[in-house]
């Protein structure tokens, strides 16, 4: 007897209908002998609802009283799919947070799962009932409604599967897996069947943005198999694992994107030891992430060039930070916001030679210039063009042989 | 320092701008010294929205699910309440069923109050606090979320008044007080400053809805003084006490009707004793309410006519019980469902003769037929034709000074 964790994300359960279409994917692991603890979102648009009410009261809305307002999303999707199952002639219950309890540690909006009592949920699904539980949030140590931070549900699916020892964790949602990259941009991109958490935590991150991170980190520190699949079609998701179950034939897993980066150039700074520091010091602190930064060869000897890339977001904050500072010197700031990040991601890339160079020369075929480069152990990024960003996943895509 | 438990309706919260009214009008109370409880609806509609979700899955939804899905409408006023009033720069603070804990007894979707923690609620009060409480729910011994039926919210104002020994309960409502006859027909219906509780019983189950006759019924039996005002006026409401506290100059104090009566006449039934026992007793057993009963005199000495009425709705089943029952015996049932029900109420009846020929002698005088009577302490009903009871209304509300 397998015991499974299905999450249903917003649009899952945004309407009546597809509340009752969730109601039967449960009923069809129930009735395989699986035990089933599903994890709910609010309705689709529910939680953005509740959000804009207590926005038109303040844009400040008092944190604690935000999380009693949004909680009660989650609570209507838990009664709702509770009734439908029942309606079934299934045996199922809703578990609210406090009834769990869902004990959490940290602030308001942003508290994170430590514990829950597993007896009477274990009781109730040894004696075959569905037990439907409440995601995105739980209670404080004094007894206050806490939220775990948009897109939570999925932290708490997996924090669910972690305490009840579940054996696997499946995240539903509105598309049927993770791609090689944007099936929208590029339609020869090619769902991934299998993916290591590193690859994912990658993806994920650089665009192909289907599970939430953090999730992903947990479900890796504790090894918890999870698959993300359609709760639309009857097709199989992305298997998400640990590396070692993976067999990687191919070097790269997908290329992912993002268009949020700008790169800034500062020209005519002095070259000489802790300049690089003076420059990133007050960045740092200001909270402004530098991704890549690249320092070009002097020119004469006594002055050189420093490029990074910061969200595009950051680029007023920076530009004024950079001004105010009376330790930097140097000519002049260039900025460039038109610019894009093409990352290919692939755990087998550490052992596969030759991975950096085939994506260079693959860019430089296409006439693509580099502005930027960086590189972990299973992920290569670089900055570009914008208006060159779709030719360079095509081609990248072709040359790993993703297509 | 006074305590005050003030309950706003589902209209009173409809919308954000009227959750920052009521604010203001909590605001006001609390400056003025009083310590404040504020028992909440769910936003004028939200419950019914709830309820269709729940009927496009199951006509017969699952009740303890039902409970907690309803139980959110009033979690979401809650939140928008005391955040409201924080933006306000006041203490508040929600509490919600399970952290009271609102403790009840009964089945789902009809349970009842029967006990509050105090301590922490008193405490906050006592450090200048302001409470706010979701009407309408609790929770049961076993844990599970419950609901006290529809209009639940009055009922729980009622009972945190009790509980915590509050001096007042104010229910604040879209209406501006209980009048002596329906404002909306007749223009010169006027706002009754001060009614006892009996009457006020009276009157709303008679037409004048502003308030849950059970929740009436409680604080009649612990001697709460309850305040029916609009939300949206500063005009002072209704006063509800026990009769010993108010001074009655007049000897009715309202006119009220209702439209959902229907009126049968049996005829020829045996005149001899038991015969009254072989008709009700059936009707009794099928939960069928008998309101007045007439029996005219034998017009041949063996039998006789026996006219009552019954709500409109049971018609169909009144008859129906008749028809199969073998114990009764008569010639015919004439049904007349267009008829309506005129009552006079007032706590002062009692005291002032001549009060039922008063009454009597106006409806002759307009050429209205009664077709039935009935009396009680401080309420005189009589059935009357339904094309006049306009005229009826005017006439009694003219006679008994109340213009």
């Amino acid at each position: 007897m397998v015991k499974k964790v299905l999450k249903f994300g917003g649009t899952s359960v945004g309407t009546i209908e597809r509340i009752q279409h969730v109601a039967n994917i449960i009923k069809k692991e129930h009735t395989a002998g699986n035990k089933v603890i599903a994890v709910v979102s609010a309705m689709a648009g529910k939680t953005n609802e509740l959000v804009k009410l207590s926005n038109e009261i303040s844009e400040e809305f008092n944190k604690r009283e935000l999380d009693v307002l949004l909680s009660s999303g989650e609570q209507v999707t838990c009664a709702l799919l509770s009734g439908a199952l029942i309606k079934l002639n299934l045996k199922a219950k809703s578990w609210l947070n406090w009834q769990i309890p869902i004990l959490t540690d940290g602030e308001h909006t942003n508290s994170r799962i430590i514990n829950m009592h597993i007896e009477k949920i274990n009781k109730f699904l040894d004696d075959k009932g569905i037990v439907i539980i409440p995601g995105f949030q739980g209670i404080s140590k004094n007894g206050d409604v806490t939220t775990i931070g948009r897109g939570g549900s999925d932290a708490t699916a997996v924090a669910v599967a972690k305490i009840f020892n579940a054996d696997k964790c499946e995240i539903y949602t509105d598309v049927d897996g993770v791609y090689s990259t944007d099936p929208n941009k590029i339609p020869v991109a090619k769902k991934i069947d299998k993916i290591s958490y590193d690859e994912m935590l990658e993806l994920s991150s650089l665009g192909a943005k289907v599970m939430q991170p953090s999730a992903v980190q947990t479900a890796m520190m504790y090894d918890i198999p999870l698959e993300v699949r359609s709760t639309f079609t009857e097709r199989k998701g992305t298997k998400i694992f640990s590396e070692e179950n993976i067999d990687y034939s191919k070097s790269v897993t997908g290329v992912a994107y993002s268009k949020d980066d700008a790169k800034i150039t500062i020209t005519g700074v002095e070259d000489r030891p802790g300049v690089a520091a003076n420059i990133f010091e007050p960045l740092s602190k200001a909270q402004i992430n530098v991704d890549m930064v690249i320092q070009n060869i002097s020119s004469d000897a006594k002055t050189t060039d420093i490029t990074f890339t910061v969200k595009r977001d950051d680029i007023f904050k920076t530009k004024e930070i950079l001004n105010k500072s009376n330790k930097i010197h140097y000519k002049d700031i260039i900025q460039n916001d038109k610019v894009a990040k093409v990352s290919i991601v692939g755990a087998g890339m550490v052992s596969t030679p030759g991975v950096t160079y085939r994506m260079f020369r693959a860019l430089s075929d296409e006439k693509i210039n580099i502005l930027a480069i960086s590189t972990s152990e299973i992920k290569l990024s670089v900055i570009i063009d914008e208006s060159n960003i779709l030719k360079a996943i095509k081609k990248l895509h072709t040359t790993f042989d993703l297509d």
